[in-house]
This record gives C-alpha cells, sequence and structure tokens, in this order.
C-alpha cells in the first residue's frame, strides 16, 4: 500500500522515461526497482535525485561498498524498510561480505547504546576534541 | 550541564580506576575522556561498556578507520554532540581525510533524503532484493 | 498484526461509543477509522484525544490544509505508517494538489538532508536570528 | 565547537567565495550566515546544496511562508538546533505570524502524540486510504 | 538562545498567570521552570499542556516514580535536552535512586542496541506475539 | 521478508544452538523466538546479545515489569515493530495489566508532545536542576 501508484513505463511521462533509460544504462541492466516508479510521479524530483545518487554513489576517495554501508547505516537509523532491504541488496552486489556485514551491524549496535549513555548523561565534549 | 558527576581518577571506585588504566594503557595515552568519567558513576555498566567497545572497534573484516566511519554516521543519525565531537576526532586520528568526511557527509545527506521520500510514498520492495 | 483488539461498535464501552458517534457527527460520515477503534480499549485517552484533535486541526490563522500538510510532515518524519497513510488520504481530501504534494515532498527532503549536515558539522546559530 | 572549520571570505576557495556571491545577490544581502560557511570546506558540496535550495525554497504552489513552516517542522523533528534557529528566523522573515506560530507548534504536538499512539499499538491502514 | 521569549510573571498574560498560580499550588512551590515560561506566549497552548501533564502525571494504577521514569525514558530518545534535564531532577526528587536510575539506562542501552539489529534485519514478529 | 535467513536448529552452528539451548533453560520453555534465529547468522553478536539481555532484564533494584515498560517505550520510540510485538507480549506474561499500558501509554504521548514543543523553543534547563 503505498501513497502514489508505482509507474508502469507505459505510464511514466516522457520525461520520467528519459531517467529510467539513464538508470537502465549506467547500470547495464533492464531492471528499474519501485523507488523509481515511485518518484516518477514527480518528474523533476525523479531526476534530481536520480542524478544526485548517481554522482554522490560512484566511488571517490571512499569505495562504492564503503558508501553503500554508510548508506545502509543510515537507513537502518532512519528506520527505512525500503532502503534497508535495497541497500543492503546493493552492498552485497558491490561485494559486502556477510562478516563485514556482521561487523557493521555490531558497531551499529555499540554506537545506538554508547549514543543514548552520553544523551542522557548529557556530557559535554573535551577540549581535545576541538578543530582549528 | 550534565545529569551526573564526571567523576575525576580520586572520585572513582577502585572498579572504575582499573577501567582507566586499561584505556590508557590500551590507548597507549594518559587521556581518559569524559565518556567514561561519567560512566564511572555506574562501575558495572562502565566496565561492560568498555570492554564492548575496545572488541567491537578492533580492526577485524573491516579496518579501524571504516568501523569509525560507521560509528560517526550512527551518531550524527542520533544527533549525540558528545558522539559526533569525539568520533570526527578519532576518525580523523586514525587516518580519515578531510575528503573521505566530505564524501561520508554527502552519503548521509542523500541517504537521509531517500529514505525519507521512500517513507512519505511507503513503497513497497522489490522481490528482487529477497534474501534465501 | 495489532498489540490491541480494534473494537467494534458492539464491543466498545458507551464512553468510547459516544466518542464514535461525536467522529460522525464532526466529520458527517459513517466511516470510523481504526485510529479510535484501538484507541477505544482506553477509552478516557479515547476521548481525549479525540477532543484535542479536533480542537487543533480546525482552521484557524492556519488554514485545513496546511495543518493537515504539517501533520503529515510529522507524520513522515516520525516514520508512522498509519498515520502518513491516513494524512495522506486527509490531506487531499481537503484539498492538497499532486503539485503540491511533490513541492512539499521536495522541502522534506531538502530541510532533512541540510538538518543533517549542520549536526554533522555542530554549526553554531548566527547571533542575527537572536529573539528578543 | 564545531567539527570544521568557518571559513571567512578570506579562507574560502574561489569556488566557495562564488556561492557566497551568489546567496548575497539572491537574498539582497550582505550576511553570509554559518551554515554556508560551515559547508564552504567542501566546495562542491556547498555548491549544489546552495543551488538545491535556492531551487526548492522558491515559491511554487506552496508559498514560501509555507515552505518555511514545512523546513521548520522537519527541523524540529530532527532536533537540529542551528536549523531551529534558523528556520524560525527566516519563517518570521517571510511572514509568519505569532499565531500562526502557535498554531503549528500545536499540529507538531498532537501529531507526534498521535503517531506514538498508532505505532504503540501497530494500527493497520484502513482500505479507504488506498490509492488508485 | 530561545525561538520565544521566556515570560517573567509581569510579562505574562492572565491568562498564562493564572496557569502559573495553579503550577505553584499544585507543586507547593513558588518556582515556575522555563518550560511554562516559554508556552506562556501561547496561553491556550500552555493552559491545555499543563492541564495534560497535571493529570497525566499523577499517581495511578502507576506510580510516579514510575511514570517519571518512562517520561525521561522518552525524553533521552528524543534527545531533548531540557526534558532530560527537568525529568532526571523531578525522578530524582520522586524517589529514584541512582542505583534505578543505573539499570533504567543500562535497559535504554540494551533495548536501543537491540531495536537496531531487529530493524536492520527486517525480523518479523512471530505468531505467538499476536493478540486476542 | 527479511535481509537473512532465520536459522532453524539443524542449520545453526553449534556456538548457536548452545545459546539456543540456553534461552530455553532460561526461560523454562521451547520456544526460541526469530530475534534469535536472526542474530544465529552472527554467533558471536548472539552470544554477546543474549547474555547482555539475560543479565540486564534480570529483576535487580527495579522489577522485571518496570524494566518491560522501560524496553517497550524505547522500542515505540524507535518504531521497531518486532520489539513492539514482542515486549508488548513479554510485559504482559510478567504482569503488566492493561489499565498500566493505558497509564505507559498516556505518558509517552504527552512526553513526545512535551518534548517537541521544549526543542521547538529551545528553552535552556533551569539551573534548578543543575546535579553536584
Amino acid at each position: 500500500m503505498t501513497t502514489v501508484k508505482l509507474l508502469t513505463d507505459a505510464e511514466a511521462s516522457p520525461e520520467a522515461r528519459a531517467v529510467f533509460d539513464d538508470i537502465r544504462k549506467t547500470r547495464k541492466s533492464d531492471f528499474v526497482n519501485n523507488a523509481w516508479r515511485a518518484q516518477a510521479n514527480h518528474p523533476a524530483m525523479l531526476k534530481r535525485n536520480w542524478e544526485h545518487a548517481k554522482a554522490t554513489m560512484a566511488p571517490g576517495t571512499l569505495d562504492a561498498v564503503t558508501k553503500e554501508m554508510i548508506y545502509l547505516t543510515v537507513s537502518i537509523m532512519n528506520n527505512c524498510e525500503y532502503c534497508i532491504h535495497s541497500h543492503s541488496f546493493f552492498a552485497r552486489q558491490k561485494g559486502m561480505t556477510e562478516e563485514q556485514y556482521g561487523e557493521m551491524l555490531s558497531v551499529i549496535g555499540l554506537a545506538t547504546d554508547g549514543n543514548r549513555m552520553m544523551t542522557a548523561m548529557q556530557v559535554p565534549p573535551d577540549d581535545k576534541f576541538k578543530v582549528g
């Protein structure tokens, strides 16, 4: 149950179909996932978000797997069902091993627990952490 | 302004001081940061959390910098002031460059924006993402 | 799967049924949605929450559609599945267009991304923003 | 205490200074707030985020004040200190009255309370809310 | 730095001052804390919220300390600086011991860690947990 | 739809099965819920998390029901579907009445609303709340 229709290629506007085409070309795959079919209801938003994603997730000084693990971490913290599934899939597709996945989960668990303790006690940052 | 006192070495119990000593030995530094001085009010919690942190943050199939970036990402998502400062510091100390930091921030921004769009539209995961 | 039963009119207590009646009268519709059927397990809470909602969502210096869009924005940020569906419905029913919906989503995406950047860098508010 | 330096005009790179200039020209004001001075450490991110903000916050089918109130609502939900101050300021500057501000806060309070009740009880959306 | 003025008794409207008086009478103390001085800018909201709080926090089938600990837990999860300080104070004032505080923090840490693991893995509820 | 397989006893490793055995012995029940079957994919994490949970949730200066209500409150705030169902079940199993559940929900609603008002207005803690 969605709040918008997931548009098929036939239902999408020409501007949205052009984005679908670029997704297929970039990923070398015919598959266009629901994330983009939902955003196709707002073609300008679809185009902006796809171009932003394509540029941001390309390997840079961080490699593609590390970027996917950071994306997945954010998705877990935001409790985004769709994104947890899609980025668990993409991270594995780009090379995340099950051991790395387990270690990532352990760091997330440690951090979210530690964050709450510091917040609960309202602990002030040490001077040593100051920048510049 | 905290909700507990930050205990000096003199104020800490023997059990808490033993943890302080292990922190110093492990990090090869005399500095014990406020996170542990706050938790020293609850020595059993202090000991458990330090041992958990020491084991979890040690390099494994993920290296120490990647683990710090995941910890920092969680801290940003939880809006934990203390942890954002301490783990920005630790990540840089362990080798995160400013370029990597900028890319990490860009992925976080992309992901948190994308998460909200999927949540807003209640988009269902594609069958292709299924495991097993 | 709920943590309480959704009470039918027959199962609800007289106090809860009186609230159902006021919902019907206020909305000029026989439909009582699940939100109230769940809260009917705690009649005093049901009554308080319905009266609070009725008073707060009535048009004031903000019109009914703007109030619904603010309610929907909160629900998206809290990731409340039920409320995202119900308030997407109510906002459209009260006149939100698909163009307005798309613009609202774009502002939400921009803001949640911008919020994370400011939080990540712990940027202090400018003096110019001071009140009074 | 920030995790990056807030760059003055003199410290900013030419690419960042060009963005500062566009901010001044767009807003018809010499004031460049800290949000942009922090992001100037990552000029490409600065440029992308400013252009995104400029396009998204311009009046469309939603007027400028409504967009500011949605931005402010997101910022309150994300607990972003900087953004709460800056967008309370911008919303008032663009015409939000104190009465509208009070009504917006009341809707936020109602919604966040209602969201938690629905989440606590895991209430399923009514069929009536289905789209398409 | 606030987004509204904290009103003194002299600055508050008669309706707001009447609420201040009831706070003093109910608590048998001359002290009116900032939470109410901020809300005094919106007298109708102040009155509603004070009466809601007074009724909800009174001992019922849950005693006053347990209610304060639940309020404090919510405040920690929402990362509300003001509320963490005020309800740590009120919980102790009503009898929460330091040992109970430590145990509460440990449960919060355990739960928030466990929550993230279940969310990360998208684990479905067991049939055994079904109600009714 | 999960991101890992839920392991049966036959599929679990000997280390994971030993944890399953301890869960059965501790709870005096043959039932091992999905939370542990998911974590069995990472046996070291499973073992650590189970032992942490067993120690933390045992009655101390807080009784078992109060601990379950705090766990449930955290789960509601984190919007963890699995944990809301499992800990609503466990809290009732350990003695939480429907009246207590209703009062707990009312405190959660009050607190999350109050938290947002304080955050929205950025109200500073009163000096009176200072510790030590």
